[in-house]
């Protein structure tokens, strides 16, 4: 299946015009900071000097996870399936800045420890109710992984085909940090210590109790953890696996990619291992307040645009970052440049 | 004039509710980061658990400086001139974010060194033809700084008058950050070298030429730096100084200020010595490039809520941070509480 994905890197030839088309603008060199650096890799992604963003929308894919029962957060399973209910009610904080941006919000169930009854907004992609336990086993077998993979990308791909050209990424799990940390510690082949924080808010003895449980699940696992689909298969959970699947589907198609905070950035990094040029089409929104993500980025050579010590996921990074994402698109198609406006350039 | 203006601290009796409601949000506690703490500034301003934003505006101040004359900017004094025409024209990164984010913008000649024509859009608050060199004499006297402050009160006010409840404040005047980095250096009594940047990109000479012109301004005036009028009509500008009235007017109505880069901060700084309460009523939206400004923040006792690395003022950074202050307040009254959402709580 791998073998069909191909995503190939952005042409560099545009990017001297592009860098050109941003210094003559009425403005110093630089004088735009991050946003000149989004305009020229959303430029070069669309391949054109007047790139624009269309239909945004974000997925949110949920999941529950059998490493709960080991206590590892200190909310309850079913917070899972009550967020998706809220999701879907429009009362959670990603409806709200979603709504306020006017982007899309599509809620997938990728394997919720419950039924739904249908309904709009929610796609039934459930592969099963919950993962397993990985400290006993494995999160989920390498069928269960590569048909959530599959599955995301379908979606993403969709939404693509219906004209948007810029695809959020978020997610909802209780438990989900420690699956998380668990993928990060083991790609990266970094310390636990480095790659776990406290979630949705464990004190010091929550959180040594995360890092002993993760400790023990990378030892239980550790003849399989040479590969990046094994390493998702028996550390991720079903909501990742999409989101990696899904993340993989856009980039296909050139879409821009939003990557919210701590979770999905550690699905982008499976999605990575797997296909490295995926992360030219990458945008990292906010720099989560969960400790190991600064990390992460850090693994990936990458800078977050925001940092509002947000900790939530849901794709709220993306949803409040995306006007910023528009402004740089803006600057670069909307405004004058020196010779336009008449306005003198330095003299030195 | 000034023992007019009155000012009051926001009654803090309201917090302990704000706060509740904030924590009752469907998220774990703490997990809106910065949001959380500009709803509730915003929430105790406006003095209500729902509050909201109407109107915004960016009052854009341009004035000339004598400064220039002694060699402290790379670009011509002309381009202030030429800024305002584009500002006017719709073509600056400004007009891009303001247009964007619904922004209404005001563009004030507060001492450009040309005469413009009657236009919608621009308001004639012209002091003088710019401001004198401050290095041979005070860059306005007494009373063009009094009608400069009185002059931006009227205005904010007036805006405040016709509904909107949030302003931004920007400028445009070159050789502007040479006046502000003076006035910071004086009232903050920091050495000049801790004061002064780039600008619109100095290179390492010219910086040290800037320095050197700002240490001997210092001197120059050191008699006259006992109070911050005097400052403030010594080293400032006709732009900082109605910005300093914009400022306090806005305030005096109980307007939320959203003050963008260096040069906003200056005059944030000078009002704040002449007011102290006028800060609660401030958001800081974005941290400037310019190396001073993170200093200035420290000696304010503040954070600004963006880093994105621009450094352009005009109230650009106000102008994109906008979003995310209305987001700060939309969760606040949009989203659901744990009760309303049936979500259970943190079982710890």
């Amino acid at each position: 299946m791998l073998s069909d994905i191909n995503i190939s890197s952005p042409d560099l030839s545009i990017s001297g015009q592009l860098q050109e088309k941003i210094d003559q603008k009425t403005k110093p060199l630089g004088a735009l900071g991050k946003l000149e650096k989004i305009a020229l890799k959303i430029g070069l992604i669309q391949q054109t000097l007047s790139p624009c963003l269309k239909k945004p929308v974000i997925l949110i894919f949920a999941a529950d996870h059998g490493i709960t029962a080991a206590g590892v957060s200190p909310y309850p399973q079913a917070v899972t399936y009550q967020m998706v209910l809220n999701f879907l009610a429009g009362g959670a904080a990603i409806n709200v800045f979603a709504k306020q941006n006017q982007i899309e919000l599509l809620v997938i169930d990728a394997g919720v420890n419950a039924d739904f009854a249908k309904q709009t907004g929610l796609i039934n992609a459930k592969i099963a109710y919950g993962s397993a336990n990985f400290l006993q086993a494995a999160a989920m077998t390498d069928q269960q992984c590569q048909l959530a993979i599959w599955r995301g990308r379908e979606l993403a791909k969709a939404e693509v085909a219906q004209g948007s050209n810029v695809l959020g990424f978020g997610e909802m799990g209780i438990g989900n940090t420690s699956s998380a940390s668990a993928l990060m510690s083991a790609l990266c082949r970094l310390p636990v210590n480095d790659c776990v924080g406290r979630g949705t808010g464990l004190d010091d003895a929550g959180i040594l109790h995360k890092k002993s449980i993760i400790s023990q699940a990378l030892t239980f696992h550790q003849a399989s953890l040479d590969d990046p689909l094994k390493v998702l298969a028996c550390l991720g959970g079903f909501e990742i696996a999409m989101m990696v699947g899904a993340m993989l589907g856009a980039a296909e198609l050139g879409a821009v990619l939003l990557i919210d905070g701590f979770i999905a950035t550690t699905a982008l990094l499976v999605a990575v291992r797997l296909k490295p040029t995926l992360i030219d089409y990458a945008i990292f929104c906010h720099l989560s307040g969960e400790a190991a993500h600064s990390r992460l980025l850090t693994e990936l050579n990458a800078e977050a645009l925001l940092d509002l010590h947000m900790r939530l996921g849901e794709g709220t990074g993306a949803a409040i970052a995306y006007p910023i994402v528009q402004a740089a698109v803006n600057f670069l198609t909307e405004m004058s440049s020196f010779a336009s406006a008449s306005v003198s350039q330095r003299q030195d």
